[in-house]
């Protein structure tokens, strides 16, 4: 389970700026197409990322995988979230059966998901659909202590890595964040006020819909948390470790992959933003490969796009994580695709240009 | 191609207030699905809607029919365009051939385009995909009088009506309001000002793309139509004849015959927004039947969207009007019905309910 000793600086060796040029052809063949130019507006915007991104004119979209990472949260301990520990387990049953709403937007768009066990805190029986990379049974209480070791976080990184590798086995376009975890929202929290120096209450929210009380709870266990381990903000392993989850360590390895292996990757809501942020701390240029889904109701996303220099492609008041946006937004994405590759250009269909 | 005496007022008297009964039986069954309760935002406000619109439960959007309605304006004599008008017979042909944006949005969410002449300003040779509603060719400059007689008013409007009834043989579940036809903008901003009263300076943008100067012309016309004109605010028909179009008539039609049979109606950008305004006048209760696809760019539509009290699903900074921001919102429409058919409730999958 332990990284080989120089995996993860070389991964984040092979990550650059993105390919100019290849954005450059596609905004050129978007130009040519029968309708005013920019017309489309971020959905333009969008297919030439995808150029830039992948460096391939035209862009695919056409296998677009969801990551759904699973753990589970010492810090439920602290009485964090609306509904009890166990719903981790029994959510990964429900996403092994499709009954999940990632399941049902992501069917909808046509995307498979990749379900894996970073760290649910009960040994989870086989399943075909279910990958498992259980780092721990769940990470210690963060209030307390460091939720997991250096090691662990690396191991969660590295796990995170191996599933994108899987993955672009079978080609990958566009990779898709996901999470889930009962408490999960309250870790996110604690990452990012720790990488951005944010006011706990700044980034601090409802999650699954605790109540004002439960909010102030919240607010001070991610106080107390950061008191007590005094995570480091220049070493995003280091707050992941004290701070964060097996699943947002996982994510975090899922969006280092995706960089370096130029493969866009939509970040999800607010717990694969907070994901995306600490992947960002380890390696700036990150952030270009990086695709805004939508704009979550958790006060802390809209902190982290901010920071990240990101906007959202959707803006639908949601909350629930799982990979929801990331499915949506790849519909999107597969949309734009479909704009440069499927449109008549005044040329071929005969239509006069501007006059004026 | 007159209309039956009575029709319109009969058709209007069938607009009603949506069914709230059916609207409240969506959000019981969305609550019992394996989400935190209403976290999928407004997705779930809009799967709400489409039952309280149809009256049915489960909401169903499965044959979602794109109109893009298809007209020239004899304004364009006035120079507001940056596009010959030679561009709309051209687009005919582009969209008969598929490789418009329209086209190719629509066959991404698996919805059909009816393409409508009302009014194109050339001949069109007959084909199987293009149906023929040509009240005139093209209307006359509003510049100088009316651009339509309110008999040709009512003939576009009844000529939507009956694009509705066509389809709604084949089942028809959620109506796409699209539309083309060089110089549309202005005669779009027109009808706004008309209905609203706001300056022309507000309501009229750069279209497909004037500059500075072809928008302060535009500006001008619309004022020196509203001027020459004098269409009456509390009569949508008379301000359609005067200042509107065939095609936005005819979405006019198009909206009314939704709101009568309870089929719900997704706005497209500002063009078919002033259409939508111009049934709501004629009819309240039209409103609830509306869903706002998309934010445009054009300043106008704004203006339109909150006299409307709609908040628009997308804001992805497009102007190009024909449908496709109807395309991508059918796509969310689809999704929200999905979630209601195909999620697993708490109970069928097993999770424990909230404990806090």
């Amino acid at each position: 389970m332990s990284l080989p000793v120089n995996l993860l600086p070389k991964l984040l060796d092979r990550i650059a700026a993105p390919d100019g040029a290849a954005g450059l052809q596609a905004q050129w063949a978007l130009d040519q197409l029968t309708k005013p130019q920019g017309s489309l507006g971020r959905l333009e915007e969008l297919a030439r990322r995808l150029s830039e991104m992948s460096g391939q004119f035209p862009p695919r979209a056409r296998r677009c995988v969801i990551f759904t990472l699973v753990a589970d949260h010492g810090v439920v301990a602290e009485g964090v979230s609306a509904y009890p520990q166990i719903v981790t387990t029994q959510m990964v049953e429900n996403f092994l059966q499709g009954g999940a709403a990632v399941n049902v937007l992501a069917r909808h768009v046509g995307a498979p998901v990749v379900v894996a066990d970073l760290g649910v805190a009960s040994t989870l029986p086989a399943h075909p659909g279910l990958v498992s990379r259980k780092i721990g049974l769940g990470t210690r209480n963060m209030a307390q202590g460091p939720a997991m070791t250096r090691e662990e976080a690396l191991a969660a990184i590295e796990a995170g890595i191996g599933l994108v590798c899987v993955e672009r086995g079978n080609g990958l376009d566009v990779i898709g964040t996901g999470e889930m975890g009962i408490g999960n929202t309250t870790s996110a929290s604690a990452v990012v006020a720790a990488l951005t120096g944010a006011p706990a209450e700044s980034v601090t929210g409802t999650g699954t819909g605790v109540d004002d009380e439960g909010r102030r709870r919240k607010i001070a266990v991610v106080t107390r948390a950061l008191a007590v381990n005094l995570p480091d903000p220049a070493d995003g392993i280091d707050v992941l470790a004290k701070v964060g989850g097996f699943e947002i360590a996982g994510l975090c390895g899922v969006i280092l992959a995706g960089a370096a292996w130029r493969i866009p990757v939509v970040i999800d809501g607010f717990i694969a933003s907070a994901a995306a942020m600490a992947a960002v701390r380890l390696k700036p240029d990150v952030r270009h490969y990086l695709i805004a889904s939508h704009r979550s109701t958790e006060p802390g996303h809209c902190y982290v796009l901010n920071a990240l220099e990101l906007k959202p492609y959707l803006d639908l008041e949601m909350r629930l994580g799982e990979g929801t946006g990331s499915a949506l937004c790849i519909g999107l994405a597969k949309a734009a695709t479909k704009i440069l590759g499927e449109m008549a250009t005044f040329k071929s269909a005969g239509v006069t240009e501007r006059s004026l």
